[in-house]
């Protein structure tokens, strides 16, 4: 991950083509889901890449990233963590973010999200930072937000739900990369009192 | 829209139940895509919101909103406009933006859209606005960018691409709200030579 990548290097109408041959993973697709026809995976016309498409109604179905919004809720210079009750990364901590639903702003969905596993009363101070994923076909956009009291309660996908100074964080206990990048990127701004929004990229761990 | 919305109200637990009920506008789904079997439209246990599930194979059919980028290419005080050769809004001008692929970073996205609508090399500077549409379950991402030469061409979705001055934008002819709030936003900033980062929402028409 390149943090504060803020600039990046020109790109001509040619190299850009590069970048096409990036991983991509999606839903895997066998029936139309509009008529109920088998599917095919080939690129349609005028289009520059493959897509599920049926050639009995004709529909196209496009595949997109989705997005996780989350946060990092601070009160008197702790962090609320979540530990997970559930896989992937089952007994590890994290910060609340989900997926973000129709219907919703992105601080909505964070907010969401944080009493959702955390059961916890924030207010949302910024959008932070944010990190393409792209081998899973995720973008992260994590806020600032300050946690308004202490009556949190771990909810479903929570076993625990506790607040951190930064010296306890348990850094080889973290769930995600992602994660621990927001962290440390926080714990970096902080003592300046300043926090710029970052985009960064999460790189798979398999390559 | 409220723009530079940094700060949002204090969410209690109980009161983001209310944003529950927002305009939720997702795909139709018929028939199963895992299975082909028929779905229905129902609250999955466990869950707290209808989703498209099929009681043949289990699956669940998650639908979430679809990242937009974009950019605001710039050379010498002025701004790349397409022309739009497609509906909706076919004839009116736009700023190059278009959906997020599975497999590119939004920096990536933002660069094939303005080389496939325009045809223009440009160099992405920076984040700049991010706008929630919530009625359609779209998230626009506009970057800051240096368009590097002129040797730009109309793509297949535009029918011309032009350079304009702060007092030549069209502002009649815009072809979305969101492209005319990017626009203003930058053209307020500019003189200051700070682009801080915003977020803010566009609210449907019809309302």
């Amino acid at each position: 991950m390149e943090l504060g990548t803020r600039n990046t290097q020109p790109v001509t109408r040619n190299a850009y083509l590069a970048t096409r041959n990036a991983e991509r993973q999606g839903e895997r697709m066998n029936y139309c889901s509009n008529c109920g026809d088998t599917v095919k995976f080939s690129t349609p016309t005028g289009d520059d890449r493959p897509r599920y498409l049926c050639e009995s109604c004709g529909t196209i179905h496009y595949e997109n990233p989705k997005m996780v919004v989350g946060c990092i809720p601070e009160k008197d210079r702790k962090i609320l963590l979540c530990r997970r009750a559930i896989e992937p990364q089952s007994g590890k901590w994290t910060l609340p973010a989900g997926y973000l639903e129709n219907g919703e702003t992105v601080a909505q969905g964070a907010q969401r999200e944080t009493i959702e596993e955390a059961g916890a009363n924030i207010q949302i101070l910024g959008p932070y930072a944010l990190f393409n994923i792209r081998y899973v076909n995720q973008i992260y956009l994590m806020f600032r937000a300050r946690l308004i009291d202490e009556n949190f309660k771990a909810g479903s996908e929570s076993t625990e739900v506790r607040l951190f100074l930064e010296e306890d964080i348990p850094w080889d206990r973290i769930a995600f990369t992602v994660i621990e990048k927001s962290l440390r990127l926080y714990f970096k701004d902080r003592p300046t009192g300043s926090y710029p929004f970052y985009i960064g990229d999460i790189q798979s761990k398999k390559k």
